[in-house]
């Protein structure tokens, strides 16, 4: 078969994660017999440096005319928030998702049997093993609703955000996060705070209608207080876990932080038809770009996503996956993650090790 | 001097614990010479049962009339998202919140030294210690703000929560936070979602503008999204933190978890003038109730910060942390906090050992 992929190597290490993950794309590609054709598409602030727009005109048509995007990281401390909002990286992400209907974003946070030691929890805690999938809704609410921004006669300026969901936005991501619970562990947790916001009691009601039809899955609410909570004293206890936007942005790096392996963790973003969006959930660490000293991994296991979401391509996820876990069971550390002791390698030896093991 | 507190009880194990928390008061009476007097108040689940409503009227001139109110913990099944909403327990604490003008909820997040085993985190990050101060604004932003319901024409039924927020209301939270890390390590962090939310943009304009004000304060910004990962990572980097209300019901729970001791975690709600609301951070633990089994050192707690807080008692509010530190030290423990081989101790006998060391 043959793929499209888009690419947006974006800002900091972005380029040099997006390198290794193509040699690892070409690798599969020798191997199982695939082509893979690449097509770079501009955003975040090196669009903003070369056409001074950090999303420029024709970029979701770019997207849309792939069968993937594979995104390294955009963002760093050049283009920040004295910027223009559409001089600022996190614009264009915001518009890329929408542009796109990306409104599902899967944030896989499990701990590779190799890193167990790099979890912040206790041993015992650790031992227990950690291999969730945060569901987190990408197109709706708050970080979509109206702005507001007004003088007031006694209270000085005002600022609102409308966070708004409809049934339709609700059922759709419910969906996605029932039939992955049903190749996984089978069990639902829909995180809402039902107690105060009217848009938690609409999630509520159509979940528990989704839970009823999908009833050879578990299913629990969990407040998104106590959620936080849980992830720190016991993350096992978590499959799937589904929720809106913002609450999703902040369990979802929180669970990551308690796996202790961001530089590992990648992200899948899709929607219904349009490409799916690929990229690890690290920043763009601009302070080591250019050094070969960044970690490619979350964006190689971006790649196995893509296999498995957009491509539907198991074998090949599998074998990404394996070869990662592969190198890290022999020890092989790049700086980022490398234990006391043990003398890291660059981002290029790490994705040439993990080239060979496919 | 002489001081009335309301006591409400509240639901489950909230009389228990008040329980002991005023034997910890008639203690500190006696030997400090001052006269506490109370008044209970009826409040919750319990109200629901007596009245009809969780928050009965004339509840707000009650507390009012008090100096202080001390509140043990509300809700349970028996009252849950089923029942109409003024029936309902959360109903009665938004109302309260609201009615005495309680904008500031501190909730300390420290590690007792006798409790360290408990820290969830690795022993390493632990003896770093946790000794941080959520300061999270209560009475505006996304919990008060308009709510909608309407039928769509192809999306279902929508609904929609507006988070809205003023610059008084920021400066005023913004302050508490500023005197409070004045009294402590003189370190604020401020979270907020800036990159996305207007809200939070006015958020932040006013806590520069603050943090020029108190320049012998260090100051920081941290994205919500960071702050849960960094409150994993590595809590004892943070002193004061401020933020808004649902980032602040969120942040505060999960830092809470993050030392372990939940069962010891008080919390105190204040405003400029009402008088201040002073509550345990645990539930009401409906299935221990009436046991003689719940923990009250959260709730003594809670009394030693209505003494620093509301009565400027500082030496007293010393006294009752000291005890409970003494008595930990020598190795009391209630059944939550036991650890494999200690037999615990009831509700009771921890409250009179407390009284013992005052
Ligand atoms: C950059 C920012 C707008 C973005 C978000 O909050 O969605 C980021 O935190 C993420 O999670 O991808
Ligand atoms: C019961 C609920 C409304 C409440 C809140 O979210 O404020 C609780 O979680 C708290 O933090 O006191």
């Amino acid at each position: 078969m043959n793929y499209k992929i888009a690419l947006i190597r974006g800002d900091g290490i972005g380029p040099e994660v997006v390198g290794e993950a193509v040699k690892v794309l070409d690798t599969v590609g020798k191997k199982f017999g695939h082509t893979f054709t690449y097509e770079d598409v501009l955003l975040g602030g090196c669009a903003t440096d070369a056409v001074g727009k950090s999303y420029p005109d024709g970029t979701a048509e770019k997207c849309k005319a792939c069968d993937a995007v594979l995104l390294g990281a955009v963002g760093g401390p050049k283009w920040g928030s004295d910027k223009p909002a559409e001089q600022r990286p996190e614009t264009a992400l915001l518009a890329i998702r929408k542009d796109l209907g990306l409104y599902a974003n899967l944030r896989p946070a499990s701990l590779r049997p190799a890193m167990a030691d790099a979890c912040p929890l206790k041993k015992e805690t650790a031992e227990k093993g950690i291999d969730l999938m945060m569901v987190r809704e990408l197109t709706g609410g708050i970080y979509f609703g109206q702005r507001e921004k007004y003088q007031t006669e006694d209270r000085g300026m005002e600022c609102a955000d409308r966070m708004a969901y409809s049934e339709k936005e609700i059922e759709r991501i419910g969906r996605r996060a029932f039939e992955l619970a049903r190749l996984r562990r089978k069990k639902v947790s829909s995180v809402d705070k039902a107690n105060v916001l009217e848009t938690s009691r609409l999630w509520r009601s159509v979940m528990h209608r989704l839970a009823e039809e999908y009833s050879d899955v578990a299913y629990e609410d969990v407040l998104v207080d106590n959620c936080a909570m849980q992830l720190v004293r016991d993350p096992s206890q978590f499959d799937v876990v589904v929720t809106e936007n913002m609450f999703g942005d902040i369990l979802s790096d929180e669970a990551s932080m308690v796996t202790g392996s961001i530089g590992l963790l990648p992200s899948a973003s899709i929607g219904d038809t349009a490409p799916g969006l690929y990229e690890p959930i690290h920043g763009s660490a601009p302070d080591i770009a250019g050094q070969d000293k960044a970690n490619p991994i979350a964006t190689i296991l971006s790649v196995a996503m893509m296999f498995r979401y957009s491509f539907h391509l198991a074998a090949e996820a599998d074998a990404v996956e394996a070869a990662v876990d592969a190198v890290l069971a022999e020890g092989w550390r790049t700086a980022d993650i490398a234990e006391p002791g043990v003398t890291p390698i660059g981002t290029r030896q790490m994705g040439e090790l993990i080239c060979k093991k496919i």
